[in-house]
């Protein structure tokens, strides 16, 4: 499906089937709101599904994007580039932490390369879809072309649609990318207005002489683009429909046209469509992600986002199409600093919190237990009549 | 086993054990330190075990025990008493939120009857082992006698060997008692001398009024029991190896005699033998709460804690026997601001914090799979030698 349908396709939640949803968690016999933050996992599938009670998100799927970053270059992480590489055969061969964590919770894992740096020899498991061999470096200009993005994003889609298809009815977000923590980092700036200073963290491990030159990347990476946060008006924050609305009509024939319409001079991210933005800062595994997350939200099947780098493919996804995020849940929250900004600008509460900074999807993989239990809550429960538990006296 | 012969067997975490799986993270393909808490739960799970890696910790047995409480009597709760026993029904029905997220993680579960105030009919899934009809009054006086307590205790040691002789690999405490967080938080305040009114939380709901009711409660319990805060001495706090090698030779047969050998003549909770605190205090899922975890730690398998009265209950059993606390995860930590405090004190961080204030063993539940998925990690990721990948550049 082209990136142009799937946006027309997402809805938002039904809030008709979250009322229902919240009413029947006040029947159950279970004090009104014990469940804390789990409660509301499960009103929100139900509005994401438009229906009380939701599907249980089970199986679910794991896909790992894999790209390089030109920006590794510059000398942001302490990795070799062909970790990246390596690392994707560590995942066919079952060797990752990711697949550990996939074993436990009983997804499955697929991996994509989107823009590994080397070739791969085709394996059981692996889906060959590689746009470039690793992204144009963002410090020095467009990490990718507009086309590019799209490709990426409309990876992201077939590969949500064909797990579904599969039988998936939840989809968990994984990356793979040395050096793609700067990208998001810079991504964070763009769609939030944060500093560079606030957002760019550690990734896999830096110190503070190559943390201070990563914070200096980021800065330059958005300048070089005409996106530093000089340029950003208040009103940049996203979701923003109009831009949604805005990007929609564009593919990759045809390049997206400067926003006259917004009646800004000035080119901040104000002022730049998201599509631009994405391909400007982002790494292939940035708009698959994203693509993937349209995909999913497109056909009401929940997302559970990982780490700092679904993250900030989330805000990009958020500014092509709002309703989107309705169909996300955050798996947890890294160490990453600018993860946490990028999930209170979207407005999601994270489910696990243990400092854990790995990516591949780890983190949302450990979430998928407890956003199943939330919503078996609503299926397996007793409420108190059928129950004959009498209720509390107020 | 009696309580004196499994205090007896239980030794402390392996230094070596855990020396070689700290080890091992650091071989693993991961940046090190990526999987955060993760990585020192693993290392725990293998001191525990004595042996890395550790033993997957599956699969997991719930336990819920059972009891009312006299000091409902003083209107601590909104809810009716003959909850206690509704519920036990409810979860044999398989009708409650445990025996969905059971249902979810894998869990089986059994409940256990040790001092409902009404009679159950026989049933699958149920142990009677009924102390008394609910506990006394702690506020008028000690809710238990000791050798209650040690038969409480004595059912929860019990019920753990017999889940791990049928095959469990992990216990998790749960608990039934309507008015149980208040004899919660007059035991945490024993045993962490923290005030009453900052461990004595809202409990399953209730208002201002009833709050402030509750803390008066909880200070007059302790005050009547002779264990004011005021009693407490600075060196009161448990683990006290010294307090367990003094508490481990009693059995209710034989009555535990004042313990003179402390020099100190104000009776405060510094000067009294743990079990005394336990009796005059909790309730009998306490006491069978901290017997099981005595149970599990004596054959060293791991027993993930639930909420504020499984907090409260580690209490006691640390206070037994400090090194049962190495063979302990806390699963969550609960809306109630006591388990913090009992947290604290036993040096455990928990790894679900979603606001959950049910109980029943819920929130230790949700811990499982996380517990499962950093053991599996030790198990199954490939090492940076053996998977070919290159490693940080320092």
């Amino acid at each position: 499906m082209t990136l142009q349908d799937t946006l027309a396709r997402i809805g938002a939640a039904v809030p008709s089937a979250m009322a229902e949803a919240r009413a029947h968690q006040g029947r159950l016999t279970k004090p009104p709101g014990s469940l804390g933050a789990l409660e509301e996992v499960a009103v929100r599938l139900a509005g994401a599904a438009g229906v009380h009670p939701p599907p249980m998100p089970e199986p679910a799927a794991l896909a790992i994007f894999a790209g390089d970053h030109g920006v590794h270059a510059q000398g942001v992480s302490p990795w070799p580039q062909e970790v990246t590489l390596q690392m994707v055969a560590n995942f066919l061969a079952g060797g990752a932490v990711a697949n550990a964590f996939a074993a436990q919770v009983g997804a499955s894992v697929t991996v994509v390369d989107v823009g590994v740096a080397g070739d791969l020899p085709a394996a059981e498991g692996l889906l060959s879809r590689k746009i470039a061999y690793g992204t144009a470096d963002l410090s020095q200009g467009p990490a990718m072309t507009v086309a590019q993005a799209v490709a990426a994003l409309e990876v992201g889609i077939e590969v949500a649609s064909s797990l579904i298809a599969s039988g998936a009815r939840c989809l968990i977000t994984g990356d793979m990318g040395i050096a793609n923590t700067t990208a998001s980092a810079a991504l964070i700036c763009a769609f939030t207005g944060r500093d560079a200073a606030e957002v760019t963290g550690r990734g896999t491990g830096i110190d503070d002489a190559t943390h201070a030159h990563k914070v200096a990347i980021v800065r330059r990476s958005l300048e070089t683009n005409g996106l530093s946060a000089a340029g950003l008006s208040a009103d940049s924050s996203v979701p923003d429909a109009g831009v949604a609305a805005d990007a929609a009509p564009f593919s990759p024939e045809e390049p997206r046209p400067a926003p006259a319409e917004s009646g800004q001079e000035t080119q901040g991210s104000a002022t730049r469509a998201p599509l631009e933005v994405l391909a400007a800062l982002g790494g292939f595994e940035h708009a698959a992600i994203a693509g993937f997350i349209l995909g999913a939200a497109a056909a009401r099947v929940p997302v559970i986002l990982d780490g700092v780098i679904a993250g900030s493919a989330a805000l990009a996804a958020a500014a092509l199409a709002p309703a989107a995020i309705d169909h996300c849940v955050a798996g947890h929250r890294s160490a990453e600093p600018g993860h946490a900004a990028a999930l209170d600008h979207l407005g999601l509460r994270p489910l696990v919190d243990l400092e854990l900074r790995l990516g591949e999807g780890t983190g949302g993989l450990l979430a998928h237990p407890l956003v199943c239990a939330a919503v078996r809550v609503m299926h397996d429960v007793a409420t108190f009549d059928s129950a004959g538990v009498t209720e509390k006296q107020s």
